[in-house]
C-alpha cells in the first residue's frame, strides 16, 4: 500500500521477476550475437536465439521446475530457450557462458538505469536549489551550530550549501559511471576460458551489443565497482537525509522556519487532530539509514575469495536492488519536498531578532573591533550578552550602546551581519549551471 | 610494541600531539597572512604572527590549562599565541576564525598527506603486479569458484585482476583528491561572517597560503568529502584485504600455492614448533575490517544538522586518524607482502592436474563441442567426470578418450585451457603504465 | 523462484500483506476487548468489533484508497472496520489508539513467532551437534589456526564447540524473550493519555488479550528491545555463518574433510561439468552478512528523538522483517546442512598425518618435556621440524627418534595428541541436554 | 588534552602498556599456580613464577627486542620471565600455554572491569532518574512525535521512560556477565592439548585462580561472547545517546526546556560571545556512534574460521578497548549531565500552552467523546483546531466552547491531560529499586 515511499518508477518495475527475466533473456541474445560478431556462431543461429530471447518465455513454470531440479539458477532458463529455438541452434544457446555473465551484466544495466535516473534527479535538485538560492538571496535566517543559534546567514546561503554538495555528487556520478556501466562476460571462472585467445575480442563485441563499457578484463571476481556504486548511493542518501532532517528540525513549531506542504484532507494523527507531521522529511532520513546498511553489504562483498565468491555475491542480489530503489526514491522525494517547501521568511527574521538579538554578537564584535581591537571587543560584547541575559537591557545593541557612550552604526542589522553569506551564495549561483 | 602493524610513517607521526599542534599553528599563521593578503591585517602583524606560529609554543601546559578552564579546545592556543606576539599584534591573532577553520583545514591536509602516500603505494603495487603478471604469464594455476577448483587460469591473470582493481583505485584517488584537499575557512557559522563581502576573496587567499584547493563555499557543514575519503580508503582496504585473504587461503599447506616469506628466527607459535603463520596476509584482512567500521562513522557524520553538528564532527576526530593510519599501513604491508611473495609454480600445476584433471572439464567440453554440439559435449564430459570420480578411469582425458574411440587433441593441456587468461593478462600488461 | 534461500515458513507468510492486515485487525479487536475488560467500552460493542476484525475485511481496495487520501497508514483500516460493525459501535473502534499501538504490538508478535521458530531450530541443532559430538568422539582431525594445520583435535570437539556457542544462544533467547514479547499500547504519545489514571490497567488487560508480557510503561519510544532482538539474530547469524564457512573451507577438495550432500541431478555449473558447490554453506555466510546489516539499522533506530521518531521507526518496518526472515532461514538451512553432512573420517586422519606428521609437533614437545624440560624440548622439536621439512627424514617422529637415540612412546599417535579434545567433548556431551 | 571526553578511570589506565603487561604477567603467574593445583608443576616453581610475575619486568626494552626478532607477540615476555625465575623453574614458565590464553583471559578481565564500572554507573543513573521522576511527577511538558508537539506528558514520565530502558540494560548486564567473565585457557589450538585428559581440571583450577567463570570448553575460537559484550555496550550507548540527543534538542533556545549547566568562565565560541553549547549532550551522541562502529567489528569477528582466526582476533585488539573506553565514558558523562541538568519547568508549561493550546487536542476529544462519540468528537476538535489556526479564536478551548454552547470542564487543563503519564511514572518509581 505504501510502496511509493520505498521505490519509484522505472526502478521499481525493473526488479519485478518478469522484467528481470526479460532482461536476462536479452543479455542471452546479445551473447549469441556477439559470438556471431566474432564468427564463433553462425549468424542465423544467433539471430534465432536473439529473436527467441526478445520474444520471451511464456512457460515460466517449467523454467522454475528445471531450476529446482538442478539446484541451479539459470539452468532452467537455458533449457527453456534451447527448447524454443530451431533444434540445430540449440547448441549455441549460452555457449561458454556462466550465470554470472548474465547476472553481472544485468547488474551493470541496473546501475546504469539507476545512474540515469539519479542524473536527472540530481540535475533537477540542483536547478531547484539554484533558483531557491537566488530567490532567497536576502532572506536572513539564523545559522545554528551545536543546535544553538549562531550568527545570521541567508536561506539562499543554506540552499547554496545543499546545492554545492549535490554538485559534487553530480561530478562523482559522472566519474563513476564508466566504471559501473561495464559489461561482464567471463564464462566459467572469469577468463572466458571457452574462447581461448579470441576471448578479448568477444568481450569487446558483447559490450557493444549491450551498450556498456568494455573492460580490459572480465570483472566477475572484482566487486569494487559494485561496492563503489553502493558507496556513492549511500553518500547521496546522506545528503538527502541531511536536507530531510534540516526540514524536520526547522518545521518544529517552536522554530517554524520551513514547512512541508500538507493538503487539507491529510491526517497527521488519528488521535491528535492538530498534528502535521513532516512525513517526507523523515522518510529521507529513513532512506539514508537503509542506504548505509545496504551499501555496507556491498562493500564487504568486495573482499572476494578466489575467482567467484558466492558468499558476497548472493548478498549483492539482495542489497543492490535495495540500494537502487532507496536512492532513487530519496532523490524523487527530495525533489518533491523542495518543490512544495513552505519558507516562512518572517519567522526566520523573527528568530534572528529573538532574545535581544544575541545572535548578532559576532557581528557586534566585528563592528567594535576597529575601535577596540579583537580581544577587548570580544570582552565588551560578552559583558553585554550577560547583561542582556540578566534583563538589564532589552537587547544586545542597547547594552553595547550603553557601554560605548554611543551606538555604533549597524550593530543590529541582520542583513549586514549576513553579507558574506549573500556574497558566497551569489558566487555559487553564478557558477552553478544546473543544465550542464 | 606492535605499532608497525597499525600505522606507518609519516602518517603515524602526523597524529602525535606535538605535530598536530605545530600544524594547527601553521594554519593559524596562514590565516593571518591571508588576511594581510586582502589588506585586512597589517603585513607586519601577519608576519609576526606567522613567525611566532612557525616557531611553536614551548609551554603547552599553559595552553592545556586555559583550554581546561574555558572548556574550549582552541581558546588556550589562541591565548598562548597572543601572549607571544608583539602586544600590538595580539588583536590580529585568530581574527574572525573559529576552531573549525583550523581543525578542518588540518583535516584537509591530513587527507592530502594520506593521499600522497597512497598514490605512491598504489603506484608501487601496480608496478609489482604488472611485473608479476608478465613473469607469471605462463604459470598455470587453478581458478576457484565457490571455494572449489574451476578451470585453470594463470597466476599472471590473477595478478592482472588484482592490478585492474588497483588501477581503478588510482583513478578514484586522482578524481577525489581535488574534492578532499580543499581549504576550510568559515568563521563562526561557516559563512566567514566577520569578513562581509570580502569573505570569498579571503577564502581564496587562504587556500593559496595552505596549498589547498579553494572551494566556492566554506565546507564546514558539508562532510560529504570527508565521508567520501573514508569510503575510498575502505574500498582500497577491501582490495588489499582481498589480496591478503587470497594469500592466506593459498598458503594453506593443503593448497600451498603461495607463501609469505619467513625468516629463520621467526616463531609461528610458542607451543607448536612447526607453525608458519600468514601474519601479514591476515593483518590486511584485519585492517580492511577496521577501515569499514571507521569509514561508517564518517559516512554517518555526513548527515549534519544545521551549520555545525558536533555530534558527527567529533566522531570524525577519532575516525579520520584511524582511517588514515589503517589504509596506509595496509598499502605498505601489501607492498611488502607482494615483494617477498613465494610462488610455488610446481604446486600450482600439480593442483590443476590433481584428481584426474577434472578441472579441465570445461576445456574438454570446448574440445568436444565442435564434434558434438554443446549439450551433448556437456553430457559426455559429465559422464566422464562421474566415471573418473568412481575410479573407473585414472583421469578425465582417459575417460573421455574411451567414450570417443579416440583422444581428441589437447584434452589434457592446461596451458591451452588457460589461453584466454594469458590473452587477457597480456592485454592488461600492455595497457598498464604504472609510472603514469 | 529462489525464495527458499531467503525465507522459510511460517515466517515468510507472516509478512504477506493479507496476513499482516489480518494480524493488525486481531490486535484492533483485542484493544476493544481490553477496553471492555476495564469497563471503558460496552462488552457487546467490543464483541462486535472483535468478531468483525476476526472476520477480516474483504474490500482492501477501499482501505488503500482512504489511506491514500489521508496520507495516514491506518486511517483507512479504522474507517473500514467502523463501516462494518453495528453503527452504534463504530464510536468504539480504535478508541484512544494510535497506529503505533497496532504496529508495535504486531512487532512484538513478530518477534515472538520468530523466537519460537528459533527455539525449535536451535534445539534441533543442539541435538544434532550433541549426537555428532558423541559419534565423532574418536574422529581425529586437524585443528587449524591462522589457516595453518595445528595440533590435532577431534571432530567431536569441533561439534562441541559449535554446540557450546548455540547453547549460549539458547540462554540468550530465553533471557531476551520476555523483553521482546511485550505488548505495546500507548495511544497518541505513548502515555495512553486518553485513559487517564486507568491507563496502567488497560495496558495490563491488553497484554493478557494478546498473550504478551505487560510492560510497566508503554515502550513506543524505547526501541532498545527491538534493537536487542536484531543484535541477537545477528549474533546467531554469525555462529551459523561460522559453521557454514567452516564447511565451505573444509569442503575444498584439497582438504576434503567435510562435504555438503548433493543429489545426482544437481548441477554445480553450466560450464564446468565437474563442479560441486557448497551452496548452503555459502548461503549461511551470506545470510550472516545481511543480518549484520539489517540489525545495524535497528540499533541506530534505538537513538529515538522524543516520544516517537519516524526516522528510525520506519526503517524498522523494512529491517525487522528482513531480520526475521534471514535468521530463521539460516537456522533452517543449517539444520538441513548438518543433517546431511558428509564427514570424511579417513581424509581427516590423512591430513593429520600429512607432511611427515608435523602437526604433532606440540604433542612431541609434550612427550619430550619430562625428560628435557620445556625450552630444550621445544628446540629439539623445532630442529626436527626443520630437518623433516628439509627432507632429511620421512617424518617428525623419525627425526626426533634419531636425535633422541630412541623413539619415545606415542610420539606419532594422533589419538593421544587429541586426548584433551576428547575429554572436553565428552564433558560437553554429558552436560548438554538438548531436549530441555 | 581532551582525553576526559573519550575515557575515564580506571578504564583508561587499564589500557596503558605498563598496566597491560602487568596484567599479562599476573595471568602467566596464575597459569603456573593452576598447573601446580593439579599437580603438574611443583608448587615451589609455581610460587617462584607467580612472585616473579607479580614483581613485574623492569627491562621492557629487551622484551620488545625479542618480540621483534621472533615476530611473536609474547615470545619476548616468556623469555624475560624465564630469565628472572630460578634456572630450574624456567622450564615451567608458560608450559602448554599460548599467547591467546593470556590475551583472551585479559579480555575477560577487561570485560569484567568494564562491567563493574557499568553496573555502578547504570545503578547511579537509575537512582538519579527515579528521584527525578518523583521530583517532576507534576511537571507537565509536551510530548513530541515526529518532532511536532503532541499531547502533554510529564517530565517525570520522560525520566521514567529513560529509566525503564536503563533498568533493562541492568538486567542484560546481569545476564551477560557470567558469559563474558569467563577464563580462557586453550593452549595451542584451544583444546589444552598439552594436558591430555587433565585439561578440564586445569581449566577449572585456572578459572578459580583468576576469579572468572570456568567454561565447559575453552572459548578461544568462539567469539560470540566478546561480540555480545560489544553489542551490549553499543545498546547502552544508544540509550545514552538518546538521552544526550534529547537534551541537545530540548536545549534549543526556541524550546528551552532543559539546559546543560555551564560555568561562568566557560566559552561556547571564540567568535560568538553569546554561545552556550550542549557539549556533553553532543558527546553522548558521538560516543554512541563510535560504539556502534566498534561493536560491528567485534560482531564480524564472531565468524571465525577454524580454531583461531587472526583476521578477526586482531581486530578485537583494537575494537574492544575502544568499546570499553567509550561506553564507560558515556555512562560517566551521562551521570554528570543528569546531576546538573537544568529543568525549566515554566518553559515546559508555556510550550504546552503555546499556539492556543492545540497540543490538548486529544484531551479535548477525550472530554467530548462521552457526549459525541469518537468520530464526531474528533471532527469537532479538528474543526476547532483549524479555526484556532485561522485566528478565529484565541485558543482551542474557546473554539470548542463556541461550538458546544458551553465549555466542557477541564478542556484546557494540562495536568488532567497528563494524568496517565503521572500514573505510569508513579508505578515505575514504585517498582524501581535502584539499589538492588
Amino acid at each position: 500500500m505504501y510502496g511509493q515511499n520505498w521505490a519509484v518508477e522505472p526502478i521499481r518495475s525493473w526488479f519485478t521477476e518478469s522484467r528481470r527475466i526479460a532482461s536476462w533473456l536479452e543479455i542471452l541474445g546479445a551473447i549469441a550475437q556477439a559470438q556471431a560478431d566474432i564468427g564463433a556462431v553462425p549468424r542465423v543461429a544467433a539471430d534465432d536465439i536473439a529473436q527467441t530471447c526478445a520474444h520471451g518465455i511464456s512457460d515460466l513454470g517449467r523454467v522454475a521446475e528445471c531450476s529446482h531440479a538442478t539446484g541451479h539458477s539459470t539452468a532452467g532458463l537455458l533449457e527453456a530457450v534451447r527448447g524454443l529455438v530451431r533444434p540445430e541452434h540449440a547448441r549455441y544457446v549460452g555457449l561458454g557462458t556462466s550465470v554470472q555473465d548474465i547476472a553481472d551484466t544485468w547488474t551493470a544495466l541496473t546501475m546504469k538505469l539507476t545512474a540515469e535516473r539519479l542524473e536527472q534527479d540530481l540535475g533537477a535538485l540542483a536547478g531547484q536549489l539554484a533558483s531557491g538560492a537566488a530567490r532567497h538571496r536576502d532572506t536572513v535566517m539564523l545559522a545554528r551550530t551545536h543546535g544553538q543559534p549562531g550568527a545570521p546567514v541567508t536561506f539562499g546561503f543554506k540552499q547554496a550549501q545543499w546545492g554545492a554538495e549535490l554538485a559534487r555528487h553530480r561530478s562523482r556520478l559522472a566519474e563513476g559511471r564508466p566504471r559501473w556501466e561495464t559489461a561482464q562476460l567471463g564464462g566459467s571462472v572469469g577468463s572466458l576460458a571457452f574462447w581461448g585467445a579470441g576471448a578479448p575480442g568477444l568481450l569487446a563485441a558483447f559490450a557493444r551489443r549491450v551498450g556498456l563499457q568494455a573492460p580490459v578484463l572480465p570483472w566477475g571476481s572484482a566487486r569494487d565497482c559494485v561496492a563503489e556504486f553502493g558507496q556513492f548511493a549511500a553518500l547521496v542518501g546522506a545528503t538527502l537525509a541531511k536536507i530531510g532532517n534540516e526540514v524536520y528540525q526547522l518545521q518544529r513549531p517552536e522554530i517554524d522556519e520551513l514547512g512541508e506542504p500538507a493538503t487539507g484532507e491529510q491526517i497527521g494523527s488519528v488521535t491528535m487532530p492538530h498534528k502535521r507531521n513532516p512525513e517526507r522529511s523523515e522518510q529521507l532520513v529513513t532512506l539514508g539509514r537503509l542506504l548505509r546498511a545496504h551499501a555496507s553489504v556491498l562493500l564487504e562483498g568486495a573482499v572476494t575469495e578466489h575467482e567467484r565468491d558466492g558468499r558476497g555475491w548472493k548478498a549483492e542480489w539482495v542489497a543492490l536492488p535495495d540500494v537502487c530503489c532507496a536512492v532513487t526514491c530519496a532523490s524523487a522525494l527530495c525533489t518533491d519536498l523542495l518543490a512544495g517547501l513552505e519558507v516562512h521568511v518572517d519567522r526566520m527574521r523573527a528568530n534572528v531578532e529573538a532574545a535581544g538579538g544575541l545572535a548578532l554578537s559576532e557581528h557586534a564584535v566585528r563592528v567594535l573591533e576597529p575601535r577596540l581591537g579583537l580581544p577587548a571587543a570580544y570582552r565588551a560584547v560578552r559583558r553585554a550578552v550577560l547583561a542582556t541575559r540578566a534583563g538589564e537591557f532589552n537587547d544586545l545593541a542597547g547594552a553595547l550602546a550603553a557601554a560605548q557612550d554611543d551606538e555604533p552604526a549597524g550593530l543590529a542589522d541582520p542583513r549586514a551581519a549576513a553579507a558574506s553569506a549573500t556574497a558566497f551564495a551569489d558566487e555559487w549561483v553564478r557558477r552553478a549551471d544546473p543544465g550542464s
